[in-house]
């Protein structure tokens, strides 16, 4: 695994040092984790101009949620407790000889990039940009295999949630048990906040549970993922509950099925963000639903829930080969529920097989 | 309540006035719900020059954690979903005529500033600081009816759980079953991950729950508390499990206790934070226990579970009445496991009875 991460650091650093900087400093955390396979809190990555530096301001916890560091990252503790890495990353860099330090601009505050400046005044701060949320757009097989294992969990929790008494109990009490099975199952959490919507709830788009109860007659949709060593997927399912549905909610649903089929089918090397989306936004809207659909049908998943690309009428950019997105469209009819219908897939050419699909759990329409 | 939230702004402006801004522009969480009561992720407040307005990128979920705006404040929602109601702020604020806007710049990036800038290049930014973090500092009766509602709640769910059986459950399990049983009593959420350490875990600082089982003869520490319309307490206990606790065990917990009821004891309006901590500390440290001691024994709760004071040795400023604090040391030792009581207090003056101890729960070491 080290090299790995050696690798990607390598990558890194050419690229920073094209744009002129030998040194770079990297905070946010999931970026962080991607160059050292670890993130504690607050930690900062310092690349160069010597070795690689993890700066931590408190010992690591050890816990698997946190990550390990690859054995060729020095990990450095600041003495004193409560002070910050990135400050300290600063200090080092100028100390080490540096005159220029790419930062994370859309990561430091304001006033955390002035207390760089104070702490190393020779030394001129540059923008790193998001190079490194460029870099971690195509992901390798490591990461695709720990995306996979996100949505074995995730399916597994899902499954077995199927299995059980739904009616009675509220959308919170569901989502607390959705999460504990995913840890049951070997999860290091959520990927995301459980989401449970039931009757008018139901496809509301990022919808925190409540007390409201799953009644007969209900839509019920649930948004749920794994975070394994890291990596988040995403499932979303909506299902009738107790009775036959009614013939409103068997129309809606199969309207979003086949928007959302229309958004995975669409996946492939090559093709534009937001031809994706309007493939499956087209099938919403050409039914009356423009209204209040979302600014989006889908995204790329991997270290975060939410990351690029974005599958949006404005995206710009075209799809790659292993790239992890979701296709989730849904309509919500405020006062009545609605449908969503989300999956995780990874990008692959025809040659490859098309779309990998990670989440398997069945899309028919079920009555539970 | 609205007239409260209106007095908060109303103080705010004045303050912003006073420093030379017309105009603030609030984006921390936290202080957007304090000045409005309602705080959906990634909504901006604008202070004047006209209206107050909440600016949110999506609109309002209704979700109870969100909270409820104040009937006088505007609520506008971007047009265009997935814009940045920080950079509609400013060019809202230049449009109204503002020459100057103060911002939070310990919680804008340098991305999203410079954003501003460009959006209205002609209103000069100055940086409002930590004013609303300061408002904060001394709580309203709503705010502490609210911290005593979260604590009782946080009682509720750990005295319930001590009726559980507990040997044989993982951390993890324990962790999940008191976060559902806070939800259960009415909390909107957990305040925090919810810490769950047994055997050699036992009292880590910032421990997260992993899959050790509790054993008998186990020390057990557990720290949780309860999110109550936004406001945060926090409660930590250790236990011993089953069998009367070893020596080594007595002695270490009198010797936390004692530390704990020490710092609880300093507490009044008017003693230096650190003076607080160094009580504390020092017991501790004059039984050998210097190394691994964390870099603060307690701290603020309202809005965030981890806000001013600080009560640490390098803590400057006295404590006021009102302000509620935590008291929480605890003692490590590796490969053994260890001791943490934490509780939630208000600061009191001996006149209206001294300290307010907000979780009851008991301290006496009890063997589950």
């Amino acid at each position: 695994m080290s090299e790995l991460y050696a690798v990607r650091r390598t990558r890194l650093r050419d690229r920073a040092a094209g744009a002129g900087s030998v040194a770079a400093l990297i905070s946010r955390p999931p970026n962080v984790r991607y160059l050292t396979g670890c993130a504690p809190s607050g930690a900062a990555l310092l690349l160069g101009p010597g070795e690689d530096i993890l700066i931590c301001g408190r010992p690591l916890s050890g816990d698997p949620s946190e990550g390990r560091p690859a054995d060729d990252v020095r990990v450095s503790v600041l003495p004193t407790r409560g002070g910050d890495p990135v400050v300290a990353g600063a200090d080092l860099a100028a100390k080490a000889g540096a005159d220029t330090l790419a930062v994370e601009e859309h990561h430091l505050t304001v006033s955390r990039h002035r207390a760089l400046s104070q702490v190393a005044p020779r030394l001129r701060l540059t923008d790193l940009a998001c190079a490194v949320e460029a870099q971690r757009l195509v992901k390798d097989d490591d990461e695709i295999a720990c995306l996979r294992i996100a949505a074995e969990i995730t399916d597994h929790a899902l499954g077995e949630l199927l299995e059980s008494i739904l009616v009675g109990r509220t959308e919170r009490h569901l989502a607390l048990e959705l999460e504990r099975r995913l840890v049951d199952h070997g999860a290091d959490g959520p990927a995301f906040p459980t989401s449970v919507a039931a009757g008018q709830n139901a496809g509301r788009p990022g919808h925190l549970p409540t007390d409201r109860r799953v009644e007969e007659g209900d839509f019920l949709s649930v948004g749920l993922g794994a975070n394994y060593r890291g990596y988040r997927c995403e499932i979303g399912r909506t299902f009738v509950i107790g009775t036959t549905p009614a013939d409103w909610q068997i129309e809606l649903y199969d309207l979003v099925f086949a928007a959302q089929r229309a958004g995975r089918e669409a996946l492939a090397p090559g093709v534009e963000c937001r031809e994706v989306d309007r493939v499956t936004r087209h099938l919403l809207e050409a039914a009356g639903y423009r209204e209040g659909l979302g600014p989006w049908t889908g995204h790329g998943v991997g270290l975060e829930i939410d990351e690029d690309p974005q599958l949006s009428p404005a995206a710009m950019g075209k799809l790659d080969a292993c790239v992890p997105v979701t296709v989730d469209p849904g309509v919500h009819l405020p006062g009545r529920g609605g449908v969503r219908i989300d999956d995780t897939l990874v990008v692959r050419s025809e040659a490859d097989g098309g779309p990998e699909l990670l989440t398997i759990t069945t899309k028919e329409l079920l009555a539970l």
